[in-house]
């Protein structure tokens, strides 16, 4: 509804398994409140079809279930309309295997799969105007984000290729997810 | 210590009253904890010097004082050191006149005053990329961000000028104050 170029096919992801923690240990982290509204509010802005939140624990999918329901059918829609736009936007999923079905079933074919990293890795990495040109060229793209402390070398290495780290004028690079999410958006995204 | 440009002289703010509500009714909003770490976390890695976190409630000072504690001098800055780093850079400020004197008296000359607005006002406007070569060229800004439904029109009057509303590819432009300090950031200090 809100999107004004129909030739966008960008898709997001937040994965909650596996991740790793700060000593690099795979984990699965829990679903922050705050993750869901500013990335779904970030991704209505820059007109992404569908922002995926991946976790397989049930009463964290229940929990962000409640929220959207709060949101999209509740009392949180009439207080604020704006924000039912944004969440509609939503969609639960349980792991990386299911959203690539999914997200190939809905556009019947497999999207280019980036990954966000903070990190260097030694493997494909594209700039983020290359990968702008291609969205507008009608590219259909899927990009994951990790929480907590990042995506796992196994996930990284699974994918298509990498957006590079946001560098600012410091050696300081610990954006949170929502900030990293925003930036990569605007990067790729804006007007 | 993170700062690798010491010509590089930004200060952010983020404007807890006055700001507006939904239906453009003067507020004093409360603060919101994500706010402060995004924000301060960002800050650092694009390398400003400081970000205030202006309210006038006595509460929500002591409040914003005990988490800077946890993570300054008690035990949060142990498990986490760098976001011990990140929140060094926070000062807590009452109001906007304190805000003006206490960045003037640091920095012995008086900023240049910008702030961020989702709308469009009759006002000053300059461009992201005049801001950044302006900035390069050790000119030394104030940016503000309102909470809740933005900076009141007061508030905004007084200010040298405007950063434009950031637009995606939507007719929706409704970021978390949390997202819209990432992107401004991002497009005024990246590397």
């Amino acid at each position: 509804m809100n999107n004004q170029n129909s030739a966008i096919n960008v898709d997001l992801a937040l994965i909650h398994y596996p991740v790793w923690n700060k000593n690099k240990q795979v984990i699965g982290s829990a679903v922050t409140n705050l993750d869901i509204h500013d990335i779904a509010r970030a991704g209505l802005t820059f007109g992404v079809n569908n922002f995926y939140i991946v976790t397989p624990y049930e009463d964290q999918q229940q929990m962000v279930q409640e929220l959207m329901d709060h949101w999209l059918i509740g009392p949180g829609g009439e207080y604020n309309k704006k924000r039912k736009e944004a969440l509609a936007i939503i969609r639960l999923c349980s792991d990386l295997a299911t959203l690539y079905s999914d997200v190939t079933a809905q556009h019947q074919q497999k999207p280019t799969v980036l990954a966000t990293c903070a990190q260097h890795h030694p493997q494909q990495v594209w700039s983020y105007n290359e990968i702008r040109l291609r969205i507008n060229n009608g590219e259909h793209f899927l990009v994951l984000f990790g929480t907590a402390w990042g995506l796992t070398a196994e996930v990284i290495k699974k994918v298509d290729g990498l957006l590079p780290p946001i560098m600012g004028n410091s050696n300081y690079n610990h954006l949170s997810v929502r900030s990293a999410a925003a930036i990569v958006l605007d990067r790729l995204l804006s007007a």
